[in-house]
């Protein structure tokens, strides 16, 4: 007997028969022998309509009503999936966040979550084994109003309820059945990676691997929640981890040099050229976009050549660009730079493995594979697990396939 | 300076334009220095999408699920309609029924308030003028379970709301401008009723009026707030009671005899034809019926001409008519009549008016304009205030027309 929660998405949810579905998966949990919490997002589509409505309202909207208004589409699965739970026999209650309650701060439209309460869901699940519904990426305030986690809040809703329930495990399931070592769109010799680290995990999700939020990765790394990432249309292939395990280090015996190579085509890259090189530039260029609320990724500040001025170049959010441009040049005459030259035809591609902590010449094998193809590095950026360059674009599909072939990643 | 509660129906806030233009009729409201909370319902056909979810799922449903899913639509608006008016620069906030809260008893679909905590919204009203955006349709049982009062709920929200709230008027904005003397789509001299007594209204409303629920004429009699139905969509003609009021029978200064016609096509008729004549002959027919939650409503029962056997007819809803059939054909023997007839062709038409107390010869009239038509009355109930007729169904129009013209409720 485990205590397991399961985490459904948009997709797996997406109509009626999708719900029916979803609740014999669930069923085969219980008939298990297990104790089952369910999370639930809303049916594919009706977030973003309910945030198009709000939006056709007002460009500016209290983020208060928001959360009202987008919260709905998670009590809705929610009381369907326990309508056909409960058609199948096994009994079943939806809980929104303000039930359980699932406290959060107040900082609405993100909200972060402080505390769960599983009292009653636990007395229900031991008595009777009654499987908890729960409505996602929602909770409530501690001024009682709604309040939602941000986009892709659903995973984080899980792995919360997870923790809080202490539970053996959460399962994601999604419309992929895994996590890859890159994206099998692009590399059809992908492999789908059986067992990887939190820290790797956040790395591929926050450098742009979509198959996780990455607060929800952070939320399980902390608490030590063991996530696993399969798919709801297909079924389990005969394994007790058919899909991927988000797991400690140490439960990992092979552990390869790297792991994925994950990418982003969300930023976008600005160089000041001439910038006067003195201390305290940086901040100074920095200080308005802060200010502005655009956050700045990967920096580059190349050595000065008369030792007077000097070229800086860093990447925002492409949807921040034309922001940031204006921005900086606003305060052109302060910063003191010669020309400002921008570039969202760029793509972000990182390698990533917990390996290269103990092995040098990781970074060095991805320049070679770079530069073999004749792809142009435009800026590096490194931590201790990752390394991730800047190149143009239209290079993408190239350098995936070569880095994943030379890091040994392609399948047999 | 006045306390008013505003209630817009599912045709009000039909889109995201409407909402706006329903900000607006609330902001002239705010602006005449009124305080002002609103109910909403959900944007007209969503809550059938809804219902349709749950049905597609099981066929039979838990009670407290499908409250919870079919909530959901009232949710989406409040917060919607908070938008638009904090985007008129009005300030306002929703308010779902577990947040007021509105407390029900735990019959779900079909709860009861029992009180409503206006502690909160008051003191925002008085403090800052703040708007409480109410989601109607809804409340939260002792179990902290969402409810829902009902198909029209939102109506009995609004007013159950002005009554907690002693507001001084609780208009009803409909997509038609009043309550007309009978229906304007079949007699075209119909008029718009300036004026209407409680009793008259609850007659109407149950008698086929579809303008107001009927528990929610119930609920303004018993508390005695001022209901006033009006439309979303004319501008208020320049008048302080553009629509119709309902009111104590006191206010209304000269009473007309007959108010209005109502007429309601969800009737059926069934005859049992020989029934052996003696006590308790209407208990034993009418038990059955009872057993399987069926009501009855008209009931006849011929005067017999032998002394042994009577015919008795009655009307029963026209969706339960087969049920109605089956069960009284099951226990035939049992109940002893010779052959079972139903028609459901018929419908009932009924003239109400508190003037009929004080006046004799109301009801002759009635018969005399559906003899002098050639229509034959099947079936005839009275009360204090109104008389009913089962007529055949195709004679509808003609007789609504007759007996407008009768009780000289024509237009000039």
């Amino acid at each position: 007997m485990a205590r397991l929660v399961l985490k459904f998405g948009g997709t797996s949810v997406g109509d009626t028969e999708r719900i029916k579905n979803v609740a014999r998966k669930v069923k085969q949990e219980v008939d298990a022998g297990h104790q089952v919490a369910v999370v639930v997002s809303a049916m594919s589509g009706v977030t973003n309509q309910l945030v198009e409505y709000c939006r056709s309202i007002a460009k500016i909207y209290d983020a208060r009503e928001y959360d009202a208004v987008v919260a709905s589409g998670e009590q809705v699965t929610s009381g369907l999936l326990a309508i056909a739970l409960q058609e199948l026999g096994v009994p079943a209650r939806s809980w929104q966040g303000w039930q359980i309650p699932i406290i959060t701060d107040d900082v609405h439209a993100k909200a972060r979550i402080e505390r769960i309460d599983t009292t009653e869901i636990v007395r229900r699940m031991e008595e009777s084994g009654e499987v908890a519904v729960c409505a996602g990426f929602q909770g409530v305030s501690l001024r009682n109003r709604i309040s939602t986690l941000g986009r892709g809040g659903s995973d984080t809703s899980a792995v919360a309820l997870a923790a809080a329930l202490k539970a053996d495990r959460c399962d994601i399931y999604t419309d992929v059945d895994g996590v890859y070592t890159t994206d099998p769109r692009i590399v059809t010799k992908a492999r789908k990676i059986p067992r990887i680290t939190y820290e790797e995990m956040l790395e591929m999700a926050s450098l742009g691997a979509k198959v996780l939020q990455t607060r929800s990765v952070e939320m399980a790394m902390k608490h030590r929640v063991r996530v696993q990432v399969l798919s709801t249309f297909e079924p389990a292939p005969g394994s007790d981890y058919p899909g991927t395990l988000v797991v400690d280090e140490d439960e990992i015996v092979e552990q390869e040099l790297v792991s994925g190579i994950a990418y982003s085509r969300d930023e976008a890259k600005i160089t000041l050229v001439g910038v006067a090189d003195h201390p305290g530039v940086a901040a100074r260029i920095f200080g308005p976009l802060t200010d502005a609320a655009i956050n700045v990724d990967m920096i580059v500040q190349n050595v000065s050549e008369d030792g007077k001025t000097t070229d800086m170049t860093f990447t925002v959010g492409k949807t921040d660009l034309d922001r940031a441009v204006q921005v900086l040049e606003k305060a052109k005459e302060e910063l003191n730079f010669r020309k400002l030259s921008s570039d969202a035809n760029v793509v972000k591609v990182s390698v990533i493995g917990v390996g290269m902590r103990s092995h040098a010449g990781v970074a060095q094998r991805m320049f070679k594979a770079l530069a073999d193809r004749g792809i142009n590095i435009q800026v590096i950026s490194t931590s201790e697990i990752k390394v991730s360059v800047l190149i143009a674009e239209d290079y993408t599909e190239l350098a995936l396939r070569a880095l994943h072939t030379a890091y040994g990643l392609d399948k047999a």
